[in-house]
């Protein structure tokens, strides 16, 4: 073999597990979980109520000290679910369909945000409670990317792509979205009912298949 | 195109759409339950205890009336766990790992009957309380198939198989066990984290990725 050729194939070689290294991207798993509009917290915690930040998340995001209980329609209940902070303009209650299926709720798979339609839900705090006509989600499989994670592997905001956890509880997940901003980590985010399904815990790595 | 190519061309077209039906199985979601020894239902239920048929399962199990309560080393409990009957050699305690995190065990993951070495738990009836060192796992995803379906496909029991399922959750799930027996029902048998994650019901058709 001559030597371009060689350096060419060596080239290539490097690039490739270069390109393999970007597309392993650790796992976050998502706990059932609630975001609260200022309106609706005032409700919840008392007029002007502020979170207490427990612990920082991506961006500006922080799951604050407080907690509400969930009441299905069944009249079940979850209790301790974590209110993530700071408010949002709507409330969004985040929960897994293992959660759906115990409080005899149907709630569709969103992204975050897009709460219009979905699953209505009541919500208690010890100042009152939210008898929602929607905003419970089944949250989509997504990832957080920085825009220089995402470029070298040819990805932007709002691309779909395809994740395989390796393990004896193995899988490739579909549909999982991509969301790129200067602010986040690269962190795929999943429920806890697809975590405990592939077996993956926070910080295990998964490969983003192009 | 002569006449025998075409001939030719149409019947690998017929087969392989013959072996795609045969490769599409339906789904039957295991929600945790319990297999007692005879000693160990005396012990749950009282000395010579019959078990009392609710509904028929494959070959001769069947759900029982009677439930259980677990309880985990953290002291928290999941009521309502259902006995299958018939008895077997050795209990054997089969949760997803959503029940395990809540009850603070570790099981492995296993085909049933392989308990040797597998987690602890307590289960309580209304006689007595069982405290097992081992029989705890997390079932392993399986397909139980007639000899009459797994021929067609080339496979036999004890081979391993990739799964997949499509829809909004969809995914490719590793490391299926085929079971082949006669007296089965042809049926993927998936806990309620496999299930909820790739968002199937029972009854939903997977395809056997050959």
């Amino acid at each position: 073999m001559d030597r371009d050729k060689l350096l060419e194939l060596i080239t290539k070689a490097v690039i490739e597990e270069l390109q393999y290294q970007k597309r392993r991207v650790p796992v976050g798993v998502s706990a059932r979980h609630i975001h609260v509009s200022r309106q609706d917290l005032d409700t919840l915690f008392g007029k002007g109520y502020q979170l207490h930040k427990l612990k920082p998340l991506m961006a500006d995001d922080f799951a604050s000290e407080e907690t509400v209980t969930l009441v299905g329609p069944n009249l079940r209940t979850i209790e301790r679910v974590r209110i993530l902070g700071p408010e949002r303009k709507r409330t969004q209650v985040e929960i897994a369909r293992t959660d759906a299926v115990r409080l005899g709720v149907n709630p569709p798979v969103r992204p975050s945000g897009d709460v219009d339609g979905s699953a209505g839900i009541v919500v208690v705090g010890p100042k009152g409670a939210l008898n929602l006509k929607e905003g419970c989600i089944l949250a989509n499989r997504h990832i957080h990317m920085t825009p220089a994670d995402a470029e070298p592997i040819g990805l932007k905001d709002n691309d779909y792509v395809t994740v395989r956890a390796g393990g004896e509880k193995g899988a490739v997940l579909y549909n999982v979205q991509i969301r790129v901003n200067e602010k986040f980590d690269t962190e795929m985010h999943i429920d806890t009912d697809d975590a405990n399904a592939i077996g993956v815990r926070c910080g295990d790595l998964v490969e983003i298949m192009l």
